[in-house]
């Protein structure tokens, strides 16, 4: 018998009506759409989808990476737009190749990129209104670089968020942490090994109090350093959250 | 008895969810959602909001201008918060002032000026699903601008579109129309100082045509020649169609 195609998937989608990525018994989340649709187009009663990241509700991606298990006579370029055909519009496969049986979306993955976007002027926006977070004061983007730069590195991350597994361990490695003003919005973008459940919107919620100096940079690094989760203080809401990139 | 305020505001919306600007009477549209927050702001039974572009179901608007009286005593520049607070967040204010009596967001307007979106690349997006129109085929510019040139001018655009009042006037004078290829969208500005139902997204539908080179450039002059609104062809859906400007 031939091996069964392991499939990977670039998915991007607008998590605003949709309960987060991991399946639940009766709330729309992604992977439930994405294996409704798989089973539909593949004719099988259990197709189980692997995401490389667990997004909350109302939490976006552009580049969220997925994999599964095809049947064997199933043409891999058709996957894709076959896929779009059973989805709703505000998910989209970007593209699904063949790899190798041992790549698991979830476990292979070597570094997952998070995008954050602050919309950071006094007229609010409609049109934004679930795609960013809407802050009117000014956001001081040095004190808030000088705080990021003490979350930079191999750090035990749990006072910003919890590990999927109770007792599974909270270190993580932050590879990159930037922050850039764009006209009207101020954006976060973090890379890291891997994230903690809340994680990177407890890290921009943490800098956001920097920013508008409620906070002095130095107490970001406190707040890591008394692991407890309590000390983080607010976390950033989800929609201005963009899982943009996952790599291998 | 001192003279009514008259108020002008700044409206943005996501109109993906309305039944577009004009009241009905069991659907949820942006005038009958500003008058009903009116109404409660300002505690009278009836608010008449005025619209300067009765914007179509699933058409957005970032700079629509609508004028409305207020109560004497109200503080003008608490009216903008305070309409948000009573606003879906698919709905904000931008800003409003008092005008003189005689302004009227409609007749008072000199020009409106509408973007239309196109996603013009192979792969689909699930975030831009509500705000523009995806076209795989890549699109000929050059074509498209030279098309737009019998566009522009004073001109009977009866072919591409109804006018408010049966029987009215369908003579628009298109004071611009451009057209730019930005990274992977492609935006057409339309200046006009008014604009027929329907017709923004009829010349969209017409360029792109020409775009795909589903007809010659020539070809959409000859549509506007024969005053009929059966020769303009497929129109754009709404989803592309931003109302940006309306000058006064």
């Amino acid at each position: 018998m031939a091996a069964v195609p392991n499939i990977k998937a670039v998915i991007e989608y607008d998590g605003t009506d949709f309960c987060g990525f991991q399946r639940q018994p009766s709330a729309p989340t992604i992977q439930g759409e994405l294996e409704r649709a798989l089973r539909e187009l593949f004719c099988e009663p259990a197709v189980k989808v692997i995401g490389a990241g667990r997004t909350d509700a109302g939490v976006h991606a552009i580049g969220q990476v997925v994999s599964f298990t095809a049947p064997e006579a199933f043409p891999i370029d058709r996957i894709s737009p076959a896929l779009n055909g059973l989805l709703p519009a505000s998910i989209r496969a970007k593209g699904a190749e063949e790899v190798p049986a041992q790549f698991h979306a979830r476990y292979s993955a070597k570094a997952r990129t998070y995008v954050y976007a602050v919309l950071n002027r006094a007229v609010p926006s409609a049109l934004l209104a679930r795609y960013a977070w809407h802050l009117t004061q000014p956001l001081d983007i040095g004190a808030m670089r000088e705080a990021a730069g003490g979350l930079v590195g191999a750090k035990d991350f749990v006072s910003f968020g919890i590990p999927e597994r109770a007792g599974g361990s909270t270190v993580r490695q932050v590879f990159d942490l930037r922050i850039a003003r764009r006209r009207d919005a101020v954006l976060f973008k973090i890379r890291a090994n891997a994230f903690l459940r809340g994680m990177a919107r407890a890290i921009v919620g943490a800098l956001v109090e920097v920013g508008r100096g409620k906070r002095r940079p130095g107490e970001v690094a406190e707040m890591l350093a008394a692991r407890d989760r309590r000390a983080a203080g607010v976390s950033a809401p989800p929609q201005g959250l963009y899982l943009t990139r996952v790599e291998y």
